[in-house]
This record gives structure tokens, sequence and C-alpha cells, in this order.
């Protein structure tokens, strides 16, 4: 199965003032697409700690995604970076340069507006159908920006470059029962079926406590099996199972 | 100033089926204790992701903070290879048996709820004021659980065992423009208060784009100031400002 890795860059994050949106879409859509998210970092604007990761992560996995950091203002450092962690120039591209020309008034396409068709040499644009400014791939690199209503539009852009594997088909069942109180039957569950991957997601919600079972497998007859296995094993603890539900 | 790194440990964070909490509450409170936060990992629950990233960070930040895999069932495997990241055993916590035999009813602690009474050898427990189960200090290294309410609980219990430095003062201004049309200023007010981290971050609402400028400085004269030139900015521009506020 084809691996990924998502690069969130913003010092906003990192504070706890802006609430990160772009890892729960990238990692839905790329599991739906058959693509495994492996690992997510969280860094700041810093050209070293972008370098870092990216020369890291381009050769650990198939896919690479970053967010933020490409956009006009000074603390926008995303691309030069990226260029920097490939050894390759940063040069005004051509095509979007008049993509930018094509979406701003005549006479407002100021130097900040340029910024954005900086791109590094040899990289291929990310077209951004809501406010024009590319993304750019370089490598198994994609470059997207920070706004999750943008990102997500250019996500939906790209996938035709993307290469996934056999689907993994996930079923889930909530319980009132506490964790500790399946734990042993559900590891007896988990051995029977090494195909099936079984994950327990304790919750707490109004004063109580429960449990999230998720159950994943690229196996449909045996995830099945699995997860009624589940269902039996709640009923015989005294609980109530629920909310089990195909995705 | 302290330096300070996130671990989440999750599958379901990876998925994006479960949106993660609990770095916007660290990322806040640790600002406001004067740590910085430096960088953040989302990994799976897999052994030698969880030993590699906690043997790196215990040498490149001050704290660490994990969340997520010390519950009872078959796939809470922090602890186990928080201790084998530290080449420790794990041991049966006198300790922790205790609280647990006094929070669960008699002749109810079963073998998955002791499993929560393994920790390694040599660390400091985490007090549980929620549902009883510790987490642990090993080194500079806090394990926390991922339920956000009972991690939140447990946060506040540490916080005598943090030194902070000094705390950042932190300004923030919303304005109607566009990134690229204060980028120019913004870049110009950024090189004359060189002690401001003056950040630039777009947004998308109802269909319009607008930019939060946030500033940041230990120096609560310089803040303010470089707060008052931003203002001037937008209205030369044209702007409107609003929502400024003391965080």
């Amino acid at each position: 199965m084809p691996t990924a890795a998502v690069v969130i860059i913003g010092n906003e994050i990192l504070s706890g003032r802006t609430r990160d949106k772009n890892l729960p879409f990238l990692g839905s859509r790329l599991a739906e697409l058959g693509i495994q998210l492996q690992e997510t970092r969280v860094i700041p604007d810093l050209e070293k700690s972008i370098i870092a990761t990216i020369r890291e992560f381009t050769e650990r996995f198939d896919y690479i995604f970053t967010t933020g950091g490409i956009g006009p203002t000074h603390d926008d450092i995303t691309t030069a970076s990226i260029a920097a962690a490939f050894e390759t120039a940063v040069e005004r591209n051509p095509e979007a340069v008049k993509i930018l020309e094509e979406y701003y008034d005549a006479g407002s396409l100021n130097d900040a507006r340029l910024k954005m068709a900086n791109i590094p040499a040899g990289a291929k644009l990310i077209y951004n159908p809501v406010s024009a400014a590319p993304g750019f791939q370089i490598h198994n690199v994609f470059v997207l920006p920070g706004v999750p209503l943008i990102m997500q539009a250019m996500f939906e852009g790209i996938i035709d470059r993307l290469t996934g594997g056999e689907p993994i088909l996930v079923k889930s069942i909530t319980t009132n029962l506490r964790e500790s109180t399946i734990a042993e039957g559900l590891g007896d569950i988990q051995e029977r079926f090494n195909n099936v991957s079984i994950g327990s997601y304790p919750f707490f919600r109004r004063g109580r406590l429960g449990v999230n079972v998720v159950l994943r497998s690229t196996n449909g007859n045996m995830l099945q099996q699995a997860t009624e296995q589940v269902a039996i094993l709640i009923t015989k603890l005294g609980g109530r199972h629920y909310n089990a539900s195909d995705e």
C-alpha cells in the first residue's frame, strides 16, 4: 500500500491559537484513495526545520503533502525552503505569472502578489480554483496552502497524480462499556482475526466513559465476521452497542 | 526559553476519523507557561515509531508530552514502547495498583485494569483525577492519555514540574484586506521591530478572504507600538481592522 506523510507548516498551529483542519481532511481522503498516512509533523515557519523534514520524508514516503507558508507575506518561507531542500533555484514561473495576471485587476499585480509566482525550477504547478495563486509539486512533494477550503479544492485537482492501493474497509461499534471491561475479549478477537486491525478508542462524554471500537481490513468477509464477534462480546458483558456503521 | 514537543500517538488521528484536540490545548497552555512548543508529531501505534521519536526528542527538547495509547487494550503499546526507548523494564507499580484498588469495586480489578499499573521502572506517576489510571514521567517525557478531558486534568497536575521562561505577550488584528495587499507594508514593520514576531494568517469565510495578523513579543512596549503601526497600515490601505485584542 502506498504511503504518505503530511507536513503542517505554521507557528500558529503550534501556538494553539489556530486549530488544524487539514490533517483530518487529508487523513480521510488519503484512506479513501488507498494511501496510508503514516506520519504527520507540525513544524514552525523555520527554514532549517522545513529542509530537514522534507529531506527525511522524500526518502521515507511515497507522497508528501505540505500545508501553509506559500502566501505573499514575509513569513511565507515554504517555497524557498523546499527549493533549498532539493538544492533547486526558485524562479519566476511564466505560467503562474499568467494565471495571476488573469486573476488580478490590471495594474494591481504588485510585488507581493508576484512573489506567489516564484516556484522551484522544474516543479509542476498545482492549480487553485479559489484564489488563483498556485501550489506546486516537486518530486514526490505536493505543496499546498494552509487555508482549509482552498487546500481542499487544490487537493481534489491532484488526485489523478496519486496511485492508491487496495481500499481499506472500515466498520465501527460504539459501546457504553469501559475499555477495561472489553479489553480481554477484544484482545482474543484480535488474535483470531490477524488480517483485521482492531483499534479501541475510549471517550468521555457527559461524565461517562465509553469506547469506539474501529475495525479495518481489505477483506470484507473477515471484517464482517470480526465485527459480529465484537457485538456478541459487548452483549455478553452486559453492554449496549450502537452506531455500528459501514464507512 | 524552555522548549517542548508533543507526540500524538494514534492511528485514529492519522486516519482522519478522530480530530485531535490535544495539540490546541497543550500549545496554548505551554505558551501561557512560557514554554515554546517547537514541534508536534502524529505517529501510529507502532513500537518502532514511538521508540525512534522518543529517543530523538528526549535529546532535542526540554519537555516532551505524549498523548494516547496507555489504556488497557491490546493496541495500547505506549508504556512498553517508551520503556524500551529508555532501555528500562516495565514493572507493576505498587502505588498505581493501590490507586486502582481504591477506584474499582472489590473483585473487579481484572488483568486488563491491572495492565494500567504497569509503569517503567524509576518513572514518577502522573495522577488522574477523572478515571484513576495514572500516566507517568520518565526523564523529560510526560506520558498522558488521549481522551482530552482526562489529559487536560492530568496536565494541570504536573505544571509544578515544569519551569517556564518569560511569558510571550500576544496581540492580534483581523482585517478584511487581502494578504497580498498588506504584505509589503507588513514586511516593512517586521524589519523595524526585530524583537516582535509578526505572523500573517489568511482565512476564507463566507466567500471572502481576509487576514489575521498576530504579533508576539516579550516586550510589551514594542508589541504595542508594532500593533499600532499595523492598524495604521490597514487604515491607510483602505481596509477595516477589528478584534484587536490582548491575549
